[in-house]
């Protein structure tokens, strides 16, 4: 890459320091944005919910003006302009990358069509609920095929270098990532679990599973969540746990990451890998070096690198830590004194062999560990065929549960059970589901080799040492903010580019002794 | 008043339409502002301090750059050039008048003027905190000296029609307010509070105490703020009680109103106090008309009329009704239910009694009603005095001291439970102290109207039948937000100017009897 001017370097990096305080500025208001979707969830009285939607409006509008400033554009030129600035092997080539394509993303798609896509989105969202209410999908149908005519619009807008209009849309969530290699990596992982799963079922013993159904209150749950985040390394001086309908984790700003979980006091379980789930995200939050001394906190560079990655962090902490029998080695006294009486009876084994239970069934979002991508596969197989024209809405249904039947071996009963079980396509999340399964993918490939550099993690994780892996991610993983894309980073870390079998042997390497096989 | 162009009023409704749509966008800004201070307050996490601080400063500046821009300025001369808008008896008038105000206040202050007085406030303020710990006045003597010519440059930028400076701050809380009206009604008070608390102490019987100093757990206490503030028809679904170190309420926003409070186990009274003083400011909130589809919100029509006056709300609750008799004939039943055993020994009288005990005391948020005004009107006259040049702050603590013991008869043992006690005036807060005392006096004035106009208060607050007041409060006061200055609302309401008579008539008839007189 050549220069095209010659500026002094100096000149230069006022330049990218403007840049920076511009996208720090941007930070700072979505940091407020978050803040005030947080308390939404969490504390809002209900009146308040007009005037609330008016406040994140505002905030929204602020941001956008601030992110499509023509001065960005120009300061941008500027910078990659410079080849020492824009070196790609550096960081602050590796941050200009990511400002040139969150620039592109804000300023490609009109306000018009944003402004639509808000509107029939939350109309859709409506007619979804009750299409969903009365399991009667020629009542939503409508409304999808608005949704994806508009998700066509914007997906052409964004423009994907391969041509194919989904991968624009994925790029939103998974910088980089195209349909094809996902094809690539998911097609195998989907053909060995589906035949794992049925295995199991075919020639496996069901674990126990009574002590998921013990009774446990929602304040020994909460201490028990607490002792567990702590022991992960999630800093309560610069976060907090909450409760909510629907958890999620918010890193809104430095110095301040907030979880949230929900409390089924029936099963307990529910929270706690809820709980561990959005830990796994807050340590990664609270990773990223947003330092104010860092001067990163605005840019690429102290931000995550994509949801697929984001989720690896989360799904490592809760399932590949979190349903382990080392981790029940550690956490069984502990449970014993936090849940108390009721877990008792249990011993480490026989929790762990329970928690593995795998299964299939309808709902995504109550899938375990073994069959939740196999959910996940489907819509994104799904999706992609709607958005290259090869699936019409009207043939979802049929569609869609000739893959539960092909994928889980299931009938699907009724359309509230099947395809109109999630939410993210009345309002236009096309090209997110994927990122579901690169998590799990990315987390098992991540965690062989933080097995090969972390001595004995097995026996570390028995004792409840958990800092060791935290140290492991801090440095390989949070340290670089979004320096490399998810791809790059899993090669650099793990010598090979992402593949299934890591994911599959953890699975198969776990789960058929907790089935006797 | 003459127009001075001949737009047809039409054309100037939109402008008038524009103007508030202005005034709405600064009031939305300043609501996230007041949710981002309550988080601070309540929830947030210790380490996101130095962020919130810079998320602060964006939001005041976006504030106060819509506040300052000259196209309001040119908006509000259109419609105080329409005479049917700008009649001084409609709403839109008042509205003008008080946008006018606000407009004008927020572009005299020179930007480097308002950097420099938060700069050194902030550190007169971590100078006074030092000083006071060590009861060692000469060390905060520069800083106050400092603020003080800061407050005189800022009091010089607002000016004052009167020609007093210190009016110029006094109108920033008390619009319309002078320091010489202030001193006409303050000196007779003054002067016949101390006497009247002098006989109390020379010639009563002081009431028993042991019902303060139960021991009722908080969660006990907070059961029963929330049930008082049911009854006062605090609304729950537009509103919360929380917990922090400085209680407060925040009207942030339409639909969202919050109260906090803090609890001591051997002190039940004053967490109880603090929440009806504090919900006394949140039923005014909750009733100025900010209903979006009252387009009032954001001018200054869906706001309160002065800290006076909102004080005024907050003491009428705690003291006239919550220091009353009748309160308790209410009020025993439900607090031996929720504040349980220890307080079932009392009865009404006795709790009555105990409530109502008044001795001179040093710390002026730990006074009682009968004290507390004393306090309160050494600090407006010491203020005024150092405003005016009169006093220097080099002589402040002994003319503090003579005060003190003029007005309270104490002789004060050193500076920390003297002229060092207060945090208010280390960050420029002058012109501020008196709205306290004239919030007492507005509570005693509208008190003895109420009772005229409301059948048998006292028989309706015996029974607990509190809304009959709130209506009144809603239709007369709250209702009408600023279209109204205090004065002429108090003149409005109870047909007679503002006077001490009114606070004297209800302390003497409450308390003498109390002490056996």
């Amino acid at each position: 890459m050549k220069p095209a001017t010659d500026a002094p370097a100096a000149t230069t990096n006022t330049t990218y320091a403007e840049l920076c305080t511009r996208f720090r500025e941007v930070a700072t208001i979505n940091s407020v944005g978050s803040l005030v979707s947080w308390d939404q969830e969490t504390y809002m009285p209900p009146a308040a919910g007009a005037h609330r939607a008016e406040q994140m409006a505002l905030l929204s509008s602020l941001s956008h003006a601030r992110q499509t400033d023509p001065k960005i554009g120009e300061l941008l030129s500027a910078c990659e302009a410079d080849s020492v600035l824009n070196d790609p092997a550096s960081e602050t080539g590796a941050s200009l990358r990511e400002m040139r394509r969150e620039y592109d993303n804000a300023t490609k798609l009109p306000a018009e069509l944003v402004a639509e896509l808000a509107r029939t989105g939350s109309l859709a969202q409506d007619a979804w609920k009750d299409a969903r209410a009365k399991s009667d999908f020629p009542m939503f149908q409508p409304w999808l095929e608005k949704m994806l005519g508009l998700s066509r619009q914007k997906a052409e807008c964004l423009g994907a270098p391969s041509g194919e209009l989904y991968d624009a849309l994925l790029d939103l969530y998974e910088p980089g990532a195209t349909a094809t290699e996902i094809a690539g990596v998911f097609t195998p992982l989907r053909d060995r679990l589906a035949t794992f799963v049925a295995e199991l079922g075919d020639k496996g013993t069901r674990p126990d599973d009574s002590v998921l159904k013990i009774n446990v209150s929602e304040a020994r749950q909460h201490a028990f969540g607490q002792a567990v985040l702590k022991q992960m390394g999630f800093d309560f001086a610069a976060g907090r746990l909450d409760t909510t309908t629907h958890p999620f984790c918010s890193g809104m700003a430095p110095g301040d990451t907030r979880l949230t979980t929900r409390y089924d006091e029936t099963h307990f379980t529910g929270a706690l890998y809820g709980t561990m789930h959005e830990g796994g995200h807050g340590v990664y939050e609270q990773g990223l070096p947003k330092a104010p001394e860092l001067a990163k906190y605005g840019t690429p560079l102290a931000d995550s690198i994509s949801l697929g990655i984001h989720e690896s962090q989360s799904r490592m902490w809760e399932n590949l830590v979190g349903r382990s029998h080392e981790f029940w080695t550690w956490a069984k006294p502990v449970a014993d004194d936090l849940l108390g009486d009721a877990i008792r009876p249990y011993d480490a084994e026989a929790i762990f062999k329970a928690v593995n239970i795998v299964e299939p069934s309808f709902i995504r979002v109550e899938a375990d560990e073994g069959t939740y991508n196999l959910h996940v596969m489907l819509r994104f197989e799904l999706e992609r065929a709607m958005l290259a024209g090869d699936l019409s809405v009207a043939d979802l249904p049929g569609a869609w549960n000739e893959k539960v039947k092909s994928f889980l071996g299931l009938d699907v009963p009724d359309d509230a059970n099947g395809c109109l079980q999630d939410v993210h396509w009345s309002f236009g999340l096309m090209g997110y589901f994927p990122t579901y399964t690169l998590g799990n993918l990315y987390a098992a490939q991540l965690w062989e080799t933080i097995n090969e550099q972390i001595d004995d993690l097995p026996g570390k994780v028995s004792r409840g040492e958990l800092l060791p892996l935290l140290e492991w991610l801090q440095t390989n993983v949070y340290a670089h903010g979004r320096r490399y894309r998810a791809g790059e980073l899993c090669e650099r870390l793990t010598g090979k580019p992402l593949s299934a079998d890591p994911l599959m042997r953890y699975l198969e390497g776990k789960i058929r002794p907790v089935y006797g096989l």
